[in-house]
């Protein structure tokens, strides 16, 4: 039995890493709380729900794997790591493979578990617009006042916000934090990019973590609307965010990081100092200088 | 007037656990929240606000029993430790008889509480189904949408993802938790799930929490309709948990757990090697293979 | 001017004491919600935000109060300290009389803080009970299908369980929390109740809080309805919340603490085991058998 | 490559501080959520979403800043501070120009975020008052039934409670917080204040934070009006903290921290003696007495 169960251990550290950020992001889709509201038309849920699901879902996804991986779950947010020189490249686009099929079968789950709800609210047609829409379910759409400049704006700021405080919590030059909080910081970041830039376009934020689930959509019976919607809208929430998180990792590191004494100011902490330097030093940038 | 103490202690060790579970699931139930919802139809609360009281409660319900029995609260998760070899399998049969207990006394006790509430409310007559309906307040029924296979997905999804979140928080391999953030966490998962999986059948998770109160509505007054309702739902939040605990077990162990390396990563950790590798072996599924 | 400082600085511990418990219990009334929900029309705020401020509120009290006397906050909480042994008798008289100074002048300050808006609210007339009620802005008042014994039952229920969960936050024999956690325990314990076991007459739990205001209402303008009314109400938040915590007391102890074993389980914590022995003998109810 | 970077880091330790403060309150007044529950009608947020949004972007603003400067954000923060000698005064106006330059940008970076929404919501007339107002998104202004008195009144309480329950979650001898706690309690103290005393003019606390953003929008177009309206409201949140912080100082100095004994009363905090008493003495009120 236990030559069986040592049979299924992997030794490979990428690929565990891999399998945690799949199952991380399978967990943050899985437990959003869209299908909730939407179907239930309001009566289970409000907007504030809907949020607090899915920033909850996100602490959940980086309790599972943060121990493996260190839980990235966004591939902005490993492409900063990487230009920081934090990780090497090629771990950017396994875990960002990883993401997206984690995202992928996320959705599917929920519309398994949705399936009746889906069908009685949907009147059996799964459509991308108007009153019974429920492709909202699962990937972002723009609002109607939204152009595709605003959107881009939107998604810059969003993600470059994202990016200063992600940075911000894991410095340790800015205190070490108890463990087990980080995580729950970072839910109240979602939360709080939620309650406040959501409703243009649902910051999506994530790359992978908006494509799969409309991969999904495509497939299971939304058909090609779901691309055609918006404008096309479904380009935007892949490529801004990137560029947020560029500018995110750049803002935080010019007006704050990179001004850190190198020097530990206590004495307790003098262990780290190795280890701060490695985190002030910018060995990724050589790559866009 | 110490020997009267004295005589009141208990010295086996197995009662004192059993104890502190049933009043973990008394507090547990009897802090739910959807008395107040329903009898006030809304105006002193909201969905919100009952998932909100439910998983406040369940934290609750872990203070007062962690320091005795660990706070397992739930036979499936009991089951789950059993499974990987962590606690005796009799322990699971009696935490069980105690959750069931402790449920139907806190069915009770907010059944008094709102005596004169339930009473106004429902004019009187105490029914399962219609506009005036109470029977809610005390355990799941499926919404009209739902099918029985549809529950049992339900409740298999939610229950997997409540114990992959549950081992990953319990995993000392992912980060040593402060002591006392644990049982916050197990809310925050419990309001989760009901905010995003609770429209179909009001995420029961738990087979005594929904039992003891179904029994007590039984005697108290609801009547033989409490089984009947739903198609005869009463059984499926007794046997989907068991199927959606074994699933979520397995998926942690074999996506995560199995993986980590036996030997600890940092210096600073290594007082915890033996224990680590208890809690890495699964001796516990002998008797399934 | 440091002279000055000194001659400010009082000796008597338990004056400081109470000072402290006053400006707890000022700043747990003072920053109570109520009066925005009510006089905006729940315009600005809902059940939730009012329930959400008070806990809130409960939890900064604590914080202001807690180095200095320990933040009891509540006479029920400061008598079962008193039946556990923990503290003389001669404290909980005192307490209460801070309490209720600092409820009285917190609900002044929230009157002179809302005076332009409860005006315009009430058009210029302070009432009890009707549409424009003001008073339950400042004190509890029973809903109309709650009878008096069912107030009693209430509070009696919703203290036994603030009793419970508080023993357990404190017992440190459950486990060592980091400082800073259980004040924010306590705060969610009053938002658990709050949401759980508010609607029939508001959760009072504490006598000074609901007596001190009411007197204050009583001067400053309700009149002597605020003790006719609810059917001479004003004495079942003053009484019950005694009883409702002496039978917590017995509860937690009898099922939980009492049970503790003497001797240290894990050699880590041999340096607390005296301290330990003290919170489990039970001189206090020498008083009562 | 790393000497460009080194060309970057600024040496001068305030310089830093300044950068630090300037990007917390960038990020506190850019992460605000009313723009998003103004434009959507209410349908993508509540009241509390929007008291929610505003404190965790605060908890982020501390974040994002607290290694550096120790993120006071707020002027009356930084003059308690230097009352209570425990900073030099020059810091104050350099600091209240960071946060006046961060909170005009801030909501510089809002306009453009929700440049789509706004124009359409406002039909492309940016108005103060009115049902299409949209100058409520950016800064205070006071309720109809508000006289300037009840104003004054209303920020002189508030900023009291806030300077109160500041200092204590500071006073290190009311206990030792976890590192990350203290932010996550200021944005909780945040939202107490926005959920208890919002409904009034909507809490400024902090001149810069609606000082910075009144003079974004009399610049983008929404002209003089904002300065005007309110019978001028304008100066009252700029003048009124500075008096509530000084209030709310002296309560707390006078009726707990003064009466702290200089001597650490356990063993384990003997390290500490020498910088507590440096935080009792009280050198800044020379400048007052």
């Amino acid at each position: 039995m236990e030559r069986l169960l040592q049979s299924c251990r992997i030794q490979s550290q990428l690929v565990r890493e891999c399998l945690a950020e799949f199952l991380g992001l399978y967990i943050l889709i899985g437990s959003g709380a869209a299908a909730q509201v939407i179907t239930s038309q309001g009566t289970h849920g409000s907007y504030l729900t809907m949020q607090l699901g899915s920033a909850l879902g996100t602490v959940f996804g980086i309790f599972v794997t943060r121990g493996v991986s260190g839980a990235q779950l966004n591939v902005v947010w490993s492409m900063s790591l990487w230009l920081l020189g934090r990780q090497p490249w090629r771990k950017v686009p396994l875990y960002a493979l990883s993401h997206l099929l984690g995202a992928f079968l996320g959705a599917a789950t929920v519309y398994l578990q949705y399936y009746d709800a889906i069908q009685v609210f949907s009147g059996g047609h799964l459509s991308v617009a108007g009153p019974n829409a429920t492709a909202g379910i699962f990937c972002s759409y723009p609002a109607d006042h939204l152009s595709v400049w605003g959107g881009i704006v939107d998604q810059v700021v969003a993600t470059a916000l994202l990016l200063i405080c992600c940075l911000a919590v894991e410095d340790r030059r800015q205190g070490l934090l108890p463990d087990g909080l980080a995580p729950v910081l970072v839910g109240a970041l979602i939360l709080t990019i939620g309650l406040s830039m959501g409703s243009n376009c649902g910051f999506p934020l994530n790359p992978a973590r908006d494509l799969g689930p409309r991969l999904f959509t495509f497939i299971a019976g939304w058909g090609e609307e779901v691309f055609k919607a918006g404008g096309g809208w479904w380009w935007v929430p892949i490529v801004a965010p990137f560029v947020g998180g560029l500018l995110g990792t750049l803002i935080y590191e010019l007006l704050i990081e990179v001004h850190h004494q190198l020097t530990p100011q206590s004495p307790g902490q003098e262990s780290e100092a190795v280890e701060l330097q490695d985190l002030c030093v910018w060995p990724g940038l050589h790559q866009i200088f």
